[in-house]
């Protein structure tokens, strides 16, 4: 039966890919803007740097997968370790067709930005379907990469939330709607000259989320919520009287790997921002981003410890993940002191929404995505309008005597979550009446790696147990 | 007596570096073209930004060798571990050395490409051994270090098809030579303007294979079914009525953190090897680099869960891989919707490749080299053939009207499946008279790691069992 | 009363860096250079590539932090790892704080290098702190982001030498020493315009060490000597009678992974060093780089296996290591042949140095960070002065015919062992006096991971054992 229900959804997958291609594939052959871009770089003789500096950060970027999934695989037990890697894997890949074939259109359809993406309102766009057309260009394909990253990021966030229970097939689906409708839509608001983009309250250029504090990590960081929310705790996770349990990972030293890369890969998020290497802002951007992280790791580790007296590596490791998140929508447009101030107060803001989400709303986040990602995603976005010194990109927040930038920045956090939380209710509730959200409690207590995978993480193969003479590099 | 051997080669192969060095060292102090880039840069600009983003892209190359390491670590038992490192990290450096001193002059002379590569004919080349004298110029050693990783990379796909048995030594061997030999000078016929680059069979611009799907993997995976069987298979791998046996490896989340790994390298692998971020094509490049190996892996999953019921994370893997491999000869000729056919084609081609090698040829591939590196390997180049839609480089396939090129395509497929067989066993069988290839039944059954490196990956060390007082994050 | 203390120190900590944060923030607010790059740009229309260069370079040091994370977690016992981790992660971050507030300006002031660098003198710099006032300028961040990386590094080489017993406590507050006092002012003499970079005995250009041969690797390989020397050896480490145990770290391919990431992040660390790709020299600096690293790892492994018929993966690694540090000092000055017999010659230096460390000094080095980056690095030092052939950057060694290179190069080696060991001893020694270096025996015994950080790196955990069915990818 349930082979049965997995089978047909298959087919209706295939069908459906198959569907996209044949949609696409045709007027492509037609025309397109500039595919070589022999005219582009005779137009412009900065494209060459500017793309180079905007593929190379898109590639860090898609390397923060590997943070993600390393940092979630150290967070659960071995028995789910196959199911986690698997949907990590494939949530990036499935969210960036759904991208390709719709998202993109949606996001930047209208905003004219590169050729083949006139069409568009306000609210959404309609253009630049499967990069087809006039969109086989240079630049509009690189943007499209650079976007792709991003899009994937936010999906693969709900990943940890929903860990160790989730069904892997529900997963995917959900990865292709937020990749597809929910992310590319919230996302045409903000950065493809939506209302949000071009709302005025008087001496404010529009909400301003530089590389997306909110457009990835508080869409990400909301449809976890929800995920996790839907989903149910793990068997376990909750006593009867409500109070939680700590269900142990089952490697920590991955959890400090995870976040290494995915610090590392933040140097492609925000500085590659800028789409251009001729924006000398880039170095400003670089180091408020590190300094933000940094910043966050210490005062985590130092704040649990003053407490506890122990030094909690997920605890640095979360410090430093939402000190990078909060910096994220105002990096490029504060000083260096102002970095290390945001990067400070987001860890409380982080440790608040993890007592909440926890204590109050009894949801089981199992590696913190909501505290990081929507907890520290919503305080950067806050801190656009306060510190935001008006040295670049015209914006000006308190510090600059701006009080507007904050009251727009506070619209765009009311929006982000109420968008993200009515669109991903909606999608788990879909997805729960046609496959169903959970795997079977015999599957979980069993771990999902079998059941779902027919396979383990770790087998067992017996080692050599001959006896070893090995000698020192002294000798 | 095993000892004495190995002894023996070791004075021999210290020797031949020795000799190799003084073979060098002079001429490089009397003259050399541009060694300190002046005159270049003044002659053109834009050689900065060129240069930049070749050696990032092959800073990119060389990681995808942590790639290999983790995706085949993670294939085999942990008894063979250390020996697979060992021969992962070595056989890079070696393949390199022999790169250095021989390869680069056989593939490159006569290319002129860059200076000190004049003297060579359309079958090999001969001149920038060493890097010596002319070839001291700052171009000629960019070159070099790009061609030197995708040689690297050729080398390091035959060890996981030859793992948990090969010896050490043995595969070192055989790693200088694919790096001296095997690899240059079939690169020279398709990279250094030998004979397939320029052969016409009217309205072609002859052979392509544009980042090596034929060059780097169908060399690399024809060598790896050669190797694998010549040394055999492993004990245990097939009955004795010829049905194979599954040997668990012992880590599959390592096989998902090497694909991740790989894929992050291919960004460099494909977009630089344009060698120029002023040709604006890189977008495409990398955009199609993605499509084909996500489509690869959803393909794969998907393929694999309609006929059982499992999402299988290694089918999902290998399934990305085949599509990267695939897109490697066109990605720069060919749309994206095309990238998407490509990779997807690329999972059947492999998964009837994995047939024919296990059940067919009875040959034990430990990782899956060859269905992954010259199945698909070869269906690139096939696909220059059919899909390139004349808007690069002057390369026209069937979707462009072209027949012709399809045809070359063919003649080089041909070409380079029978030149690395044919090498390949020449090479295998020296090694396997000279020193021999297969560790001992006794050695093999123990596991490679303690005879041949006298060290466990993981020994066993008692952690520390005191009362836990873990507290979680949001306390 | 250990708690106390610890509370008592972290609540200093926390107000040392909330006055940090008060000494900026104004100042900052008042004026700046140019914060967004506009005149920069402008003024040079190179800038935009070249800083480009230089951030991606300073991503790939950043990088190596993870590097040397694998490396050191393999090399220890399972029971000290969430210690190392820890460890790894926050020194990093609170060396580049301590860079951030006092380190850059103490290095930097009175270079001239980039705006707000103007005070200072031979000995020391006073200006830039915080990057506040006039440092507030793309440049000069630009640079500060480098060297900030550069400092790190320096930084994190002791942890390898101090693991399994020094207090986190203890490491954390010598992490802010390096960073802030003993990494730049050393580094001033040389890198920052001060007295060892303009000494001049005649025919030469002063001390050069074009990538931190010196001011990385043997400031932080002394410094880890120093440390390893005063917290004193692991217990079981040394005999009664003086000879040393081989302590087995728990995850040997984590050795080779790590030395794969470092060798990965050194194409940043010395090809970046030019701090611009309109300086061609770039790809010799990054072909060089490879060929010591690749040199060194096989000389390394050929010579133990020469004398013990094992091929022994960490000294392979450590052999690559070796070659990639010394080469760091003379990488832009000599030719490829050069960095080839370079690299060979760092291996006879490192075991020799090994061999010094632990027989003749009894000093327990768990990762071997003394050898490799003291031993190395000095030997790079040196090698400045025997290989540079006069083509870039006006140095000639004795390979060009001139003697007095050599002579300044041996001043530096006194400088910073001198420098170094004075500096890092009353360090160690205040620290010890303040806080303690030492864990206790029980804790020791246990391993530091439960008592300081509440945690265990591998939480057993049950996994699955219900029948497997799993198929292999050719069914």
């Amino acid at each position: 039966m349930r082979e049965l229900v997995m089978s047909r959804w298959t087919r209706i997958s295939v069908m459906v890919a198959i569907i996209g291609m044949a949609f696409l594939g045709i007027p492509a052959l037609v025309h397109a803007a500039d595919p070589n871009g022999a005219d582009t770089i005779a137009a412009n003789p900065n494209a060459g740097l500017n793309m180079a500096w905007t593929l190379i950060a898109g590639f860090l970027v898609f390397f923060m997968q590997l943070g993600f999934a390393f940092l979630g695989a150290g967070l659960i037990r071995s028995k789910n370790t196959v199911n986690y890697m698997t949907k990590s894997f494939l949530d990036f890949c499935i969210a960036s067709l759904g991208f390709w074939a719709f998202g993109f259109a949606l996001m930047f359809g209208g905003s004219k930005l590169w050729p083949g993406l006139e069409e568009g309102n306000s609210i959404i766009g309609f253009s630049g379907f499967f990069l087809s057309g006039e969109s086989y260009d240079v630049s509009t394909i690189m943007g499209w990469f650079f976007q792709m990253v991003f899009a994937a990021t936010a999906a693969t966030i709900v990943a940890g939330a929903v860990a160790e229970r989730m069904k892997i097939t529900a997963y995917l689906a959900y990865s292709f709607i937020i990749g597809a409708l929910i992310y590319p839509i919230y996302g045409h608001w903000v950065w493809g000259g939506g209302w949000l983009a071009t709302l005025d309250i008087g001496g404010t250029v529009g909400v301003r989320d530089f590389a997306g504090s909110g457009v990835v990590h508080a869409v990400g960081g909301t449809a976890a919520l929800v995920g996790a929310w839907m989903v149910g705790p793990r068997i376990g996770k909750f006593n009867t009287d409500g109070t939680p349990n700590l269900i142990k990972g089952h490697n920590l030293p991955y959890v400090a790997i995870g976040t290494f890369i995915l610090f590392f890969g933040w140097f492609g998020f925000n500085p590659g921002s800028t789409l251009a290497a001729t924006d000398l802002r880039i170095s400003v951007i670089a180091v408020n981003t590190f300094l933000a992280g940094a910043t966050g790791a210490v005062v985590a580790m130092y704040w649990k410890f003053a407490r506890t007296g122990k030094a909690d590596l997920v605890v640095a490791c979360n410090g430093a993940l939402a000190g990078l998140v909060a910096i994220t929508a105002p990096c490029a447009f504060v000083a260096p002191w102002a970095a290390v101030v945001i990067g400070a107060a987001a860890v409380p803001v982080m440790l608040a929404a993890a007592y909440f989400v926890e204590r109050v709303l009894k949801v089981d986040d199992v590696v913190g995505a909501v505290p990081v990602h929507a907890g520290a995603g919503l305080w950067g976005l806050i801190a656009v309008g306060i510190f935001a010194d008006g040295t670049y990109g015209g914006v000006s927040g308190l510090v600059d005597g701006n009080a507007n930038q904050l009251v727009l920045q506070i619209i765009d956090v009311v929006t982000v979550v109420a968008w993200t939380g009515a669109t991903a209710f909606l999608t788990f509730f879909a997805i729960k009446k046609a496959m169903g959200l959970r795997a079977t409690k015999e599957e979980e207590l069993a771990g999902l790696d079998v059941p779902e995978h027919g396979a383990e993480a770790y087998p067992v193969d017996v080692p050599a147990r001959a006896p070893v003479t090995a000698a020192g590099m002294a000798d």
